[in-house]
């Protein structure tokens, strides 16, 4: 036999891990269009100069190139091509590469019709994404991003809706325990301006990000390795305050005297929390947790994170505003814009973990209709057939077979039900219903099979 | 600006084509799911040796190649590099392609699952393929497949079933002018036993396939420029007999008292007819062609192809019964299965000229909730939230704006319904509900809103 493997870092998705990928998808598309999200989707492939230069020199690398097609190598210059390095070659063999997120295909989207667009325009997006990253556990080559993003307003009703998306989703999904971290940029700023360290921001939040994963002591160390020699008492003393919310903004209000930024972050935040009350919603699930910076120097305004408790990997939704989502191709056109993101793998997972799919996110029919000899074999067609007219999921053992045999079928593909076809049952216009679970069995009319398995299905 | 493109070949797909299309998938989808296809989904990429030589010469050169990552022309042979001939070294560069349909990968996921995998095994895959093919109106280089296939059973049961799923898919699509072609392999090899040119089968059922298309005196050219010589007349007496179903087939029968290939053919397709009579279904919109072919040595039995009436490219779906998905991969392994796909871009292209796609297929909200000041901006929150709560897709325009300026909005966005908020509406507790198209005006209660925007939505 021919060896035939998958390539790495890629999956297949079988019937099982389809169906709950499917809850998790229409949930969220559920709950997008709710809040008047409108679907997008863009062509797998970008020509390269659409990719290259929007995720850093690391991220250029991860980036999946693809072949020119025909004769490719023939107008490559033969010196060039004689050093063998790769880096030079490529432009002239590759133009066009696999789309590594969705943001940047959205911003070209946004740009080339932005005279057909109405503004604010708000979009959502469901769509694999490829990267060359090396693979790993819960890193993998090909995976989807869930993207929801407005853009054409300063409004703060757009960050207090994504809070709402974020609760109406885990409804839908069954999460209870979770938290949705937010925090300012602005605010992170006003921590840099008071340790006068206004020309080194990237690498404070780089650092207090980690506050949660290796404590006090080691972002300390990592921020004087850094050239941070000031006094950091004050910084820790913020990052620690204990107290709610309004506490907090209280308390950071009194820090952030003259600066500016830091001002307009907490109002923003403050605007936020408000409009949240204006919707009718509690903060409940809301943290303003002032060390969370998302390592971007991408956002400019709110940033979230959204974490699960009680799983391995909590971490499965992030977003913020950005002031510049269009200026990576056009300079003069400053769109604002506001989004987040589901991580469908690690939401799979956490669910998984906790056991909280519902019963029926299963990709099997409702109701397997088996038969005893051919004459209960024709009639049963009729049966099947009515049950689809009414919209239930069925099917017959295609061929004559064993009962026996037709029931390990039912119970290897997890079909809750099989209702059997036999003389008796001809004869009676009747039909037998069997629950797999239970093996309980019931005689049925068949205007009664349908309502039984409408109320089930 | 910089200049930003779409890949030639390519398309984005925007919000009033999203929804569009989501009607399609998602009712094909449901048809599926009811006759009891299991979803599956298959990455992108597949290794090279996958997929090259499943497609023919020309259909290897039309795989896309995706360059290997790192440093990919390091260990190329430095002679081999200076030919610069592409065919030489690509294998050297690339190793994964681009998915160039869903039956190889599905016949892929077959054999290296099929210890776990309980047959027969029903699945529905609806994705992406790619194929590097000069783009031209209706050709694309990216477009979906939507296939149904059922291995590990000869039962006709699973043909018959696909002239039902054709059936309830254009049921829920409101197309009713289309005719599902149906014929048999073994009858066209009959055909050919007639002619005594049985070696040269592939030749004369390209040839008769396009009978539709050219007529018959270009069809009779075309077999004599391949060498057929014999007398044709019996063979065009066939191909030109008028009659219902059964009358060709009592027809052939005479013809084909020798050919057991035939008189198989022809107890194949009373079989299946009788097997649709059995589930209560006419033959209504099914028609016996003896010419059709599809063109494909891969079929074994019945084949299927779909059209509709009235429209420019009227061929959406098409399909067959093969002995062979996994030999490819499994010389031993010997699966009979039968199959067929929709033609996504195809069915919507027709959908759209005989503008049948339902006025809610629609991607935008239902209700748009305005306001006149800040009082009535934050009022509105309530009211949209309220409306979320009871499923109902709504926004709020989401900053102060003159109420024109928010119609305008709602108008330029498709948006059926706008509620107006101001101070008359919150001192009474009423809401105005305006419906766009006709300009009427109704005030109402929030519940009586909720009830309304139910029956709409």
């Amino acid at each position: 036999m021919e060896k035939v493997s998958l390539p790495k870092g890629t999956r297949d998705f079988g019937p099982a891990q389809m169906a709950k990928r499917q809850f998790i998808f229409d949930s969220i598309r559920k709950v997008f269009q709710r809040y008047g999200f409108q679907p997008l989707e863009t062509p797998a492939m970008e020509n390269l100069s659409t990719l290259t230069g929007k995720y850093g020199e690391e991220g250029d690398q991860l980036l999946f190139k693809i072949l020119n097609s025909g004769d490719y190598l023939k107008d490559v210059d033969s010196v060039k091509l004689a050093t063998k390095d790769s880096r030079l070659i490529t432009n002239d063999i590759s133009e066009k590469g696999l789309r590594y997120d969705l943001t940047v295909p959205f911003a070209r989207y946004v740009v080339t019709n932005r005279h057909e667009i109405t503004f604010p325009f708000k979009r959502y997006q469901i769509q694999p994404v490829w990267r060359a990253d090396r693979p790993q556990k819960g890193r993998y080559r090909e995976f989807y991003q869930c993207d929801a993003d407005v853009v054409g307003t300063d409004s703060l009703v757009c960050e207090a809706e994504i809070i709402l998306m974020i609760k109406d989703a885990f409804k839908i999904l069954g999460i209870n325990d979770y938290i949705v971290k937010i925090n300012h940029r602005g605010i992170l700023s006003g921590l840099a301006e008071i340790l006068n360290a206004s020309a080194k921001e990237g690498s404070l939040f780089v650092a207090i990000d980690k506050l949660d994963k290796i404590g006090e002591e080691k972002v300390k160390e990592e921020l004087r390795a850094r050239g941070f020699d000031g006094d950091l008492s004050s910084l820790f003393e913020t990052l620690n305050f204990k107290g709610n919310t309004k506490q907090k903004i209280d308390f950071l209000g009194q820090k952030f005297t003259s600066s500016e930024k830091g001002k307009k972050g907490l109002s923003d935040l403050t605007e936020v929390l408000s409009l949240l009350a204006g919707f009718g919603a509690t903060d409940d699930h809301v943290e303003f947790d002032v060390a969370l910076a998302r390592g971007l120097s991408y956002y400019t305004g709110c940033i979230f994170e959204v974490k699960i408790g009680n799983v391995s990997i909590g971490s499965v939704s992030g977003g913020g505003r950005y002031d510049n989502l269009t200026a990576v191709f056009d300079a003069k056109e400053k769109s604002s814009g506001v989004g987040f993101s589901f991580g469908i793998d690690r939401l799979y997972d956490a669910m998984e973990e906790l056991n909280i799919f519902p019963k029926d996110a299963r990709a099997s029919s409702t109701v397997l209709v088996a038969h005893l000899d051919e004459q209960s074999f024709r009639h049963s067609l009729k049966i099947v057939q009515g049950l689809r007219e009414n919209e239930i999921s069925c099917e017959v053992y295609p061929e004559p077979a064993k009962v026996k045999k037709q029931l390990e079928y039912a119970d290897k593909k997890k079909i809750p039900f099989v209702v059997v076809i036999g003389s008796e049952e001809i004869r009676t216009e009747t039909v037998t219903l069997k629950k797999m679970e239970t093996g309980n069995q019931l005689t049925l009319s068949f205007p009664e099979l349908v309502t039984a398995m409408q109320l089930y299905k």
